[in-house]
């Protein structure tokens, strides 16, 4: 499967009064870390989104356990794997280091999501591609 | 245990390209919605966490499940409780809806964090001050 | 011309590790107050963005002063002005304060702007409509 | 006077859902570019702020002139210029472009701030250091 790493500088705005990451910034983290991933293997989501007219890759579920602070001013990685690819879903894990510390870890799962009839109209998923699930899973098509 | 319900509205700018809220934007209103609880019970933020000496109450651990989108205009809901006290940690259920569709779900464990001794010095949590931990249980002292 | 005011408690997210609110937030509450304003005359923008096909009211220029600083906990108050309609474009003045306390002062030029022929075409302003500039001047049609 | 380019790729979740990025974002830029530009000249943030025992550099005023929309998947250069230094507030221009297209100019005007006595003190600017003030300006010292 695939495995990407996003290096990231902590921004000001990132940070709480508390001097530490505001935690929904790491799930903000783990969104530009997967599209990175997507990114690296050739699948960037300016491009394949129009292209087979999906809304994007919304998010089914997500969670992570957060075991050491993040500051302003910390450089953070964060490592991304597609673990799993279903016919409408794949799951990716991430994990957040500064450093030799690991201080979070996480996954989504996201669904490829059809663009709507009409502005409004209920989104429904449909299937993953191949191409595109053969990818991700860093497989090369015979 | 104690149960808020928070009334939010959603932002022009909390909604993305793809016309549906910003998945990171539900563990934000996660937080909104902890805040409200605390203080709706008479425990606001900003006067507890320096009462205290803690830093806030930082997460531990989050997840969410997300059924159905949420869209700009849309007035959401978020019913929040208190589902468990742990000597130096509790977990709050979050319910995400708009009407009657239920959208989201997810859950919060955030620790009692002190101040620490100087700044940028490691985080340590202590216990749960026992007439704070009868306050989220909704229960008065004897 | 037309004035509200807008109630806003300052979220923990939009405080920063100085423990003061970072200054982008400042525009996103003059946004937040455009909208409220617009809302409270009658014209709620979920409704007319569509109904009057335009993509918004995308900013032409901006600009503020900050006098005094927002700490997390505050209650602020936005209090809002439509100072100038041109043709295609109207001004609103803004004023932020804590209490008596004046924290800072700005204003937003907005454009009428037409949801384009097709998604990515150059965006391009058309006249605002003689209704909604009445009702922005707080006049009644005779 | 020191310039400074930062070259940024437009997130997700900084476009709105007219497809265009939500202006505050600019903003968030310009802090970014401030930013980047004192760390180019060798002044990183999180170092400087604790030695020189300041908050940081908060804004006094700022402003923009927005011509041209920027969209998700853009790549974004902002273009910092230091244009003027006072004793205690200095002033950073900037301009934002995509390609060769000019999105958008502005400004911003900062002061050097102390760390205040105690949390929730007034704040207080105080002289910027001639060292400072000379690395800003481009110069070294004889």
């Amino acid at each position: 499967m695939t495995t990407h790493q996003l290096a990231l500088k902590v921004r000001w705005s990132e940070a709480d009064p508390a001097g530490i990451v505001f935690y929904p910034r790491f799930f903000e983290w783990f969104d530009l870390a997967t599209e990175a991933l997507f990114e690296a293997v050739g699948l960037p989501w300016p491009v394949i989104f129009p292209q087979h007219r999906i809304v994007g890759v919304p998010i089914v579920e997500s969670g992570a356990r957060f075991v050491s602070p993040v500051r302003y001013g910390d450089e953070v990685t964060v490592r991304s794997t597609v673990t799993d690819i279903k016919t409408r879903t794949f799951r990716i894990e991430h994990e957040i280091a500064v450093g030799s510390t690991r201080c979070a870890t996480g996954f989504e799962v996201r669904a490829w999501v059809s663009v709507p009839a009409h502005p409004g109209a209920p989104l429904r998923s449909k299937p993953i591609p191949e191409e595109i699930a053969m990818t991700l899973k860093g497989k090369q098509r015979p």
